[in-house]
């Protein structure tokens, strides 16, 4: 039996070295609004929060002034990330939003959600609610339809860099 | 301008396709019950849920058997699986309990958390409250303590298979 010692978080940047060793998919979420496309990059998304219904989740900053502008979107459209975006990711969390999307190619659905071309997977959302958590919001998403490419490879950050992913043999 | 078909949700089935695309690391979560150890493993677990306090959050079936064991645990461990946890990772997923930690070494903390050794991460958790989604429950978790290990790799799942890392450039 091995007995651990744990460090205690004193402030917020040891918790975000902690969450940093998470590996997680990239994805975005976006919607046109009055005309305009609002594109925002999220890394806290997490999918089979529920199968029937299906619903996703995502956490997003108090602070966001992009998430405002979505919220009453009737649809949200959320791009899962493939290894083809890892040079444009940066851009995409830019704060800048006019030019957040300046190297990606962009898809519209007829429902208004916007989309990011080649994705590894699309959902198509709607808002079911938002739940306060700290400083963020968790907001959760039920999938109303989707697409997928299986010929795409997933986006990968950890470490805050971009990495895609091999395949490992998975049985003993 | 592309304009996306989207295809509709009819089941639960395509909705399990649909996230199998979304690339994702892998977590245990136990605690020390009774002088039993009680583990099981999430797909669905997130971090940076908030940072100020520091939460992260799983998405556990409400048929979950293993989880009302573990829900008044005054503390949880969260390990973040690495790459040596490959061919392990199958059998911390079996519905057989006490067969699960079979392939794997156990660290225990003095508060009672449970984690894998090999880990790339340890977070020690409370939790803050129990959400309702759909078919599951959203468990929001406090980080009061954590280690990392840097020289390890985190184990992704990614269409039902074990991947490991590689390092992209990520700038344009």
């Amino acid at each position: 039996m091995t007995l651990v010692e744990l460090e205690p978080l004193p402030d917020s940047a040891v918790a975000k070295a902690l969450f940093n060793e998470y590996p997680s998919g990239v994805a975005t979420i976006g919607a046109t609004v009055d005309g305009e496309d609002v594109l925002m990059l999220v890394s806290s998304f997490t999918v089979g929060v529920s199968y029937e219904p299906a619903m996703c989740s995502v956490a997003i900053q108090r602070s966001s002034t992009t998430w405002p502008l979505l919220t009453d979107a009737p649809r949200l459209g959320v791009s899962v990330l493939s290894d083809a975006h890892s040079k444009s990711f940066h851009r995409l969390a830019s704060r800048d939003t006019r030019s957040r999307s300046r190297d990606v190619a962009l898809a519209h659905s007829a429902s208004g959600a916007l989309f990011l071309n080649d994705a590894v997977a699309w959902y198509d959302c709607t808002v079911v609610r938002e739940i306060d958590a700290g400083d963020h919001v968790i907001v959760l998403l039920e999938v109303v339809a989707g697409s997928i490419s299986p010929e795409r490879a997933p986006l990968i950050i950890h470490r805050g860099l971009a990495h895609r992913t091999v395949h490992l043999p998975s049985t003993a």
